[in-house]
């Protein structure tokens, strides 16, 4: 395979980089830039001297469909524009930003503040959250890869509210993210001596997630029951720890709750139902592609604590992205994604 | 005034010693403990060179009658058995642990799993979150000093409660913790290692603060709705963030909430309402006695987010404790206590 | 006291404010920006909240003689043209930017890239190493605050230089700082994802404190030996350890190296000599404006490992400052400086 | 192949695990405890849920020759007994312990304060510096794994020593560690809150891996300069940077050291040579078996700063050994050994 990655020097794209370089069926990966062309990627990034020594390339629209698969890991409001017109022609996108997310063009330009893509374009993508999605994706053109952060509640509480085990109208859900979820980009919010030793709440009722975990639960539910989202940044580089309250429909257990779980993920490799641990943690998943789910429910409140983590820049980014990309290609879902989690 | 500090080797106790140092009312300062009697504390601690050279006193109940105030900051269970002997003849007591906290001794050994303090020792004492008991603290031979998650929760959620602008029947309390609170024995839970890069749910529904924060937000609702109250240990080492949820009473609104706040809290220096900010982080109040609140209500969903944040080694224990002295011996509740917030 | 503060806004500022609020003696503090005038500055650092409510005013020079003293915090290159024409008015100036520190504008030409100051204001100014130059300090109008890396060394090394003790020409240097020393503008050094979980070298033999360490050495040894000087970068927020490297003279001892420090030391109370400890570490003096000293001799190579430590933002930068402004002021030196360090 | 592990629980064992379970000539590893004999090892560490499911297996000595390779990772005094009994029966052992490093048993008794190996063990065991061992290696029945900091400190000097381009007898190596290097059990050295925010240096002229380095360095100098060499634990995880100075030997400029080191190195894959970077850190190899090089030499001083950076569980422990493995199996160096450096 040849694969195309626009975006590169990101950290989307550094992960994708990372990743695809032990992948068994890519032979051959080219480096795309809108900025730095002609440079050596490991004069910029010299932890991949030797690995990537390649220069950058412009992109050229015309020469993607060259390309099996073309992964853009740009900003919201690139690949709206660039992919588009390349739809149709052989070349399969999997897109990592917000641009092809969301169904309505209008919950779009409201929450992401930008030129919606165009409608057609829109409809023939399809939304990558693997395990809920893999015949749609198998013959997909065009992905939109999901968020870092619904990609860790979605893969939490979908088999619950699809089963009918929990309400869907008091969802509260409050995330924790490592800070390179914020990217590559020098600024306030990842500014080490105000990160460090800090732990902070952002964008309260306002992130772009919101609308993009209501629509997937919306197809779930009768309409969509607005959910309450909040997200925090933790002095750490990695992983999104989500935690999720819902109350427990009558006559339902922990234990109904556990084994929901367990069934819906059964035949599904990167998700792990966890039941005994005293300390869950995101380090649990650190480094590979693993989303693991831990539920209490409290006989006190009968409201379940719903707990899911990821490391934001695999699972929830580059690693769901080939994840993607092998059931396009009909691979096994695990081909070059075995990676054992770090811990430590 | 004299002071004697037992357990001065643990967290709580280095830091009534590092704050209690500068308290231009305190003449003299003796340290306690239990097991290493005669060790020079300095020796011990060597970033008290010149500054603690004295010895550790073993605890001896009868000469402890002739401190003007003892606190106590040993683990849950020693001063259960240590103080209520000791009352009733003028020495003032401080307690930072659980041990007098809870009303109902069936309730404390539920959740300490420990023997509670006889009947009429809980009796005399006084729950010391200061801004909500002042008359009681100025007249207490007993405080049982808040625990740290419980100062922050109640201070941001007892005057939208007592004002009837939240419900109490939905509370759910996600919280954050920086790794200190745990203690200075080391375990698996405070190991570098495995601590570091991970943040991680702990005593999911089990927390024992959750009776004392259920006790105190009872006195304003009609008996007691039990709440949700989860904890995280997130990779810093101080700092405390609670994030509450609540659905807003009818007919109220964002303004309505900020303004109950700002006016409860007008006349108290140490909680402090943020209005306007992007992003609300525990190094707001690093290295002070400050509970800073912020609040959001959510016009989607009609529930409010409610943000508090305290450095818990100071307004979550030695801080208010010596703020609870100052109101017991009729000074300024700030006298001592006018650290500015160190931010980096 | 009134005290005006330029450059407000950095982190050398905001310690200074920090700091300077719990001093006895002062009475006023004005804060001047380049930049923000008419900003309140609890709007900009929201921690701040009810103690800096004031407006940044704009620097007015003719205004700054009302000041009993001026403390610029702002980079490299302001206060070498602002100060100069302001001097012998009456007002005291502490420069913390390495303007004034270098007696050769060629050196400084050189170091630092810029235009040096007038030579007659470089003749006026103070070299404020406190606990050398007390002397000079306690008559000086212009101090030139020493730079955070040499505070370090040079309190380590001078006494041991100063008796013979150690020689002069082989001294190697290796220096450990947090990142706040880097400042408050966010770029590629002070990003957290790629600053966190990581320990790295930079400016090889290029930092501009080496002619500032030489200079002091070279007054206690015959001509200028260069020494070694290099700087890492460390995932934390505040502390220098400053590891350095000696030949100790024939017949020389640790104890001999010891017993110089101490002897050196006696009656300044912000150094203290260590002797016992198995991990010295900068947490030993964190958030106060000791440098704590812990020499070692190996007998196997008879050279010897001198560490030093201190907060960089305190003993490094503003706490040095405000113990000058006491010496200027005929002040004790601790006034307003006995934090004792947090350790947690 | 077949391949044992002792000493699985600790991260020198974990990290085996993590690295074997991709290698593509492995077919089964099976687990070996002294403690803890039939539980299930991912009940032990969930986030091998899936992964390792497999019982810990109790040491049977006599079995161990079924595998075709044994590595040790148990704490050093263990593999000193274990191992020499079972040598000659067809299993090659890889020990990652100092047990087997020090040729000369009265230097380990006096380094280690423990009883040395049987001699004819010691004879029979090659030090695993793959680089520079790899004949041996080849054949070797026995391994001992090289330390951490020696290397990363010998894959610096050995070519610059070997090569005659810096003095032995001036060398000083600045060491700075992450936390995992201190092992799994939790205490006071791997306290959370005692070990962020601080960096400290530990065991000056004392640490066990100086007679390890100098006796490497002996084979390439006549008899054995004494080096300084000292270790600092900085608030971080994995990662090492040694920093070394040397005195360059007269005639010789930085260029000859780099072409020394690009020379010595082109043909091996895991070792890097970096001339042009700004920040030269230890991410720049995390969680990949890299070592990285940069040399500086200072025309003032003529003295080199040799700096050279390992993850150290992975180079710097089972990376390494698994390199050996594949020496001895006559695989490539690199097999199962290529993940590309993880940066953020």
């Amino acid at each position: 395979m040849k694969i195309g990655i626009i975006g590169a020097s990101g950290y989307g794209g550094l992960e994708l980089i990372r990743l695809l370089h032990n992948h068994p069926e890519v032979q051959r990966i080219v480096l795309f830039t809108s900025s730095e062309e002609g440079k050596v990627f490991s004069h910029k990034y010299t932890h991949l001297l030797n690995i990537y020594d390649q220069r950058l390339q412009k992109i050229e629209p015309s020469q993607l469909s060259e390309f099996d698969c073309v992964f853009s890991s740009a900003p919201a409001g690139v690949a709206s524009q660039l992919i588009p017109p390349l739809l149709g022609k052989g070349t399969k996108f999997i897109d990592l930003s917000g641009d092809f997310r969301l169904v309505d063009s209008e919950v779009y330009k409201k929450w992401y503040k930008k030129e919606p893509p165009e409608q057609s374009a829109i409809e023939q993508s399809v939304y990558g959250l693997t395990e809920w999605n893999e015949e749609k994706i198998r013959n997909a053109q065009l992905i939109a890869n999901p968020g870092c952060y619904p990609t860790a509640v979605l893969l939490a509480l979908l088999p619950l509210l699809k089963a009918n085990l929990i309400h869907s109208n008091q969802l509260i859900i409050d995330a924790k993210s490592g800070i390179s979820g914020a990217g590559n980009q020098p600024n306030k919010m990842t500014h080490f001596s105000e990160t460090n030793e800090n732990t902070a709440i952002y964008k309260i009722h306002q992130h772009q997630h919101i609308p993009e975990i209501e629509q997937m639960i919306g197809t779930f539910t009768n309409g969509r029951s607005p959910i309450t989202f909040n997200t925090h940044l933790v002095p750490m580089t990695r992983g999104i720890l989500a935690t999720s309250y819902a109350a427990v429909c009558d006559g339902f257990t922990e234990d109904d709750l556990v084994s929901c779980l367990k069934e819906t993920y059964a035949m599904h490799p990167f998700v792990r139902i966890i039941t005994e641990t005293d300390k869950f943690g995101t380090n649990q998943v650190y480094g590979s592609n693993y989303c693991d789910i831990h539920v209490k429910v409290d006989p006190r409140t009968n409201r379940a604590t719903i707990v899911s983590i990821i490391d934001n820049l695999v699972k929830g980014a580059a690693g769901q992205a080939i994840q993607n990309m092998n059931v396009q290609f009909d691979l096994a879902q695990t081909t070059g994604l075995t990676h054992v989690p770090s811990f430590i």
